[in-house]
């Protein structure tokens, strides 16, 4: 596992250094918005209270499994590159490359069939929902870039997800592109007040331009030491986010989102990283639905790392979290920020997998709920929830704070993820042993699903 | 106006000194939960580009103007004693002394009026919603003190407040008295999708204890320089806080707050201020409501001051700002913070006035619109506007904030003054030369209304 991560290390510098902070790539994205809010979310910092040891499991025939663990190093919160950390160092590593070939050979022939799998730009951008945001022949000119790749995995996830949508709806998403006049845009798509959802908003956005002091102090109080030339750093950042609020209160609420983001310090050194989860937000607790829609997640995760489904489900319980109320927003899923290990490939085919799994995750639940009867109590029941939605995310999520608060930001799309409706009653209490108090008691004590 | 200044002074110093800090206070006070969220508003920083000689209009016939000016001299945002800081003292001083002698009596005799107003306690106690939050015997063998008539004084106004509110709408406030275990409590009065109002809350809390070193922290960052013993300050809060969503989408929103704040220091000097404000926001623009609306404040406050409306009505439209809407939240009203001078007295005072012009602002605006008709799109509109005071309350109010941020708060008394119902729209916007776009107007370019 060393050496891999050695290889991919090398990799992943080469691949930066190209990404797009060069002339070409800002003159050449067409569109100019900060939706940073897909891109800036961090762990919650009781996440440090995690077990540093989290990848035991990856090599259970390994001899020096603790040492080992310590490529993808939990730091608070954080995975980082932690290879060099390796304490024992070459001979140690030696035993590993051996006894770990196996391995290395079986994740280099899915990463083959996986650059394999993205195809031509072109025929790609074909079922998009719009033109990307990026010029289609700059995307080609740098087809093996990881913000072009990135870019069309985003696009590729937004008219995936609104095409299932659709499909179960019968409406169809309004599609607005937008500038950013700081550099990049987005692309948004809505369908509000429909025959099943209520507002579902799918948002892709690639932006560009200097971190402001203000962004960049508050990464730094996230654990990120980034040093700044006059004050400014270079960034890029993308992502695709989404929330669908449906009609019908037995169809949970669904949230996801896949974010890239680079940036270059004063020493012209640019650090990259990957962030996401997918998480669901019931009204009314069902089991059958929640275990498909974990064990989903666990198997796009376990293709990756053992450890990955476990330690971002715990990452998700705690994220989502509305301290005020001492509940979780919904029954989580997973969510994880900062990957920036074992290398960039890595994370990319695993942020891959993960954007792949939003359509089998969500909508076998949505068609299975879609014709449920409804009381206008449930349907109040529903109301309520959402307004702890909108408290969440108002008040604790730090994507939509900072986009909130970065001037330029493309309002819209940041609220996009509040519902239609919304309702606040005075000391609601459900009764004990009703259907909402059990759904209280889940978001109380989260539980494992698989 | 110096020599009045200097005699408050004592007075208030006086009075300060045997508040609520004193063993028998904390002993006596019966119940026990913070709701500083009424108690810690503080003045938007951008008020500080506002005049600092706001006072000239005091002393329209004094030589001295200007230098009279600083008797209530205006620091960033703040209103703080300021005589001492006059220069060419003594000379200067008596020139003041003689011309303002008229003015210094006619204020004399309306506080002797003010104090007779105020009667006895018990009796007073029997027109409340509930028992007050201090013991009724208590209250009375402190009935000098200022805790004692600003607890006496906001249960009245919650009393007034909802009385008038039930006279209108035909419905009965829910009661709620509760207890903060770290000290103090409150009485939360609640009506709840009634006739005529869809959510209607008056809350009162009186807390005490020591403020956090988090709150203490805010509390600094906002101009106050606290030196706290051992990481903490005792405190003493108390306010009557209040809004109310009418049914009718042409009967606006109000939200009024009185508070005050008393707190002891490492030495054992204590520092008092005051706050509050009453605001305005309605769906539709009603020119007349606006200008009774604010007439009626304006009345208020030149009893005290000819300069605080003006000042008060600016920081209103400062404070209530969405920023990332670009617009205020309503019309506006009046708003301030940090209130010591030129004496606990006169402060006092102007809070008493503001308090009971409460009513006379805005039932009659209920009263005049209750009837309205209104078409399900201008329903609609309104639970637009709803939302928008969601994300103020949510993103914005420090009180608000600084409650959900609190241990021990009474997480449903704070957030009594979301709506029962809102509503978010992706791209909302009002059709050019509309009424919903008149609205908009004024909300970005706030008026002069008397």
């Amino acid at each position: 596992m060393s050496s891999i991560t050695l290889t991919r290390l090398t990799t992943a510098t080469k691949s930066t250094s190209r990404l797009c902070f060069s002339p070409l790539c800002k003159g050449t994205i067409n569109s100019q918005g900060v939706d940073l809010h897909s891109s800036l979310r961090r762990p919650h910092s009781s996440f440090r209270k995690l077990s540093s040891l989290p990848f035991t499991k990856w090599f259970p025939r390994c001899v020096s499994t603790r040492l080992m663990s310590y490529g993808l190093n939990v730091t608070p919160g954080r995975y980082r590159k932690g290879v060099f950390l390796v304490t024992g160092a070459a001979a140690v590593a030696g035993i590993v490359v051996g006894v770990c070939h196996f391995q290395r050979a079986e994740m280099a022939s899915r990463i083959v069939k996986t650059e394999k799998d993205e195809g031509d730009i072109l025929e790609r951008c074909k079922s998009f929902m719009s033109p990307p945001v990026t010029d289609v022949e700059v995307l080609q000119q740098r087809k093996d870039e990881m913000s072009t790749r990135m870019e069309m995995l985003i696009m590729e996830t937004q008219a995936a997800f609104c095409k299932a949508l659709e499909q179960v709806d019968g409406g169809t998403f309004k599609v607005d592109s937008w500038q950013r006049k700081e550099g990049g845009g987005g692309i948004s798509c809505v369908l509000q007040d429909s025959k099943v959802f209520e507002k579902a908003g799918v948002n892709v956005s690639v932006v560009f331009g200097s971190l402001s002091e203000e962004a960049a102090k508050q990464m730094r109080s996230r654990g990120k030491v980034l040093k700044a030339k006059d004050g400014k750093l270079p960034f890029c950042a993308m992502g695709v986010s989404s929330v669908i609020h449906p009609k019908n209160p037995f169809i949970p609420t669904v949230h996801f989102n896949y974010r890239y983001f680079e940036i270059e310090e004063a020493d012209g050194s640019k650090q990259w990283w990957f962030g996401g989860g997918t998480d669901l937000t019931p009204m009314y607790l069902n089991q059958e639905d929640a275990i498909h829609f974990h064990s989903t997640l666990k198997e796009a995760c376990d293709k990756h790392h053992p450890q990955y489904y476990p330690d971002f489900k715990k990452w998700c319980d705690r994220y989502f979290f509305i301290n005020h109320r001492d509940e979780r927003r919904g029954i989580g899923g997973i969510f994880f920020d900062d990957l920036d290990s074992p290398s960039q490939e890595d994370v990319f085919a695993f942020v891959k997998s993960c954007a792949r799994s939003v359509v089998p995750c969500y909508v076998p639940i949505v068609r299975k709920h879609v014709n449920d009867p409804f009381s206008p109590e449930e349907k109040a029941w529903q109301q309520l929830r959402r307004g702890r939605y909108v408290e969440f995310n108002l008040v604790y999520d730090r994507g939509t704070k900072f986009g909130l608060a970065t001037p330029g930001s493309r309002i819209e799309s940041i609220l996009m993820s509040l519902p239609l409706t919304a309702r606040w009653e005075y000391m609601n209490k459900p009764a004990k042993g009703s259907k909402e108090a059990e759904l209280l008691e889940i978001l109380r004590k989260p539980k494992e699903w698989v």
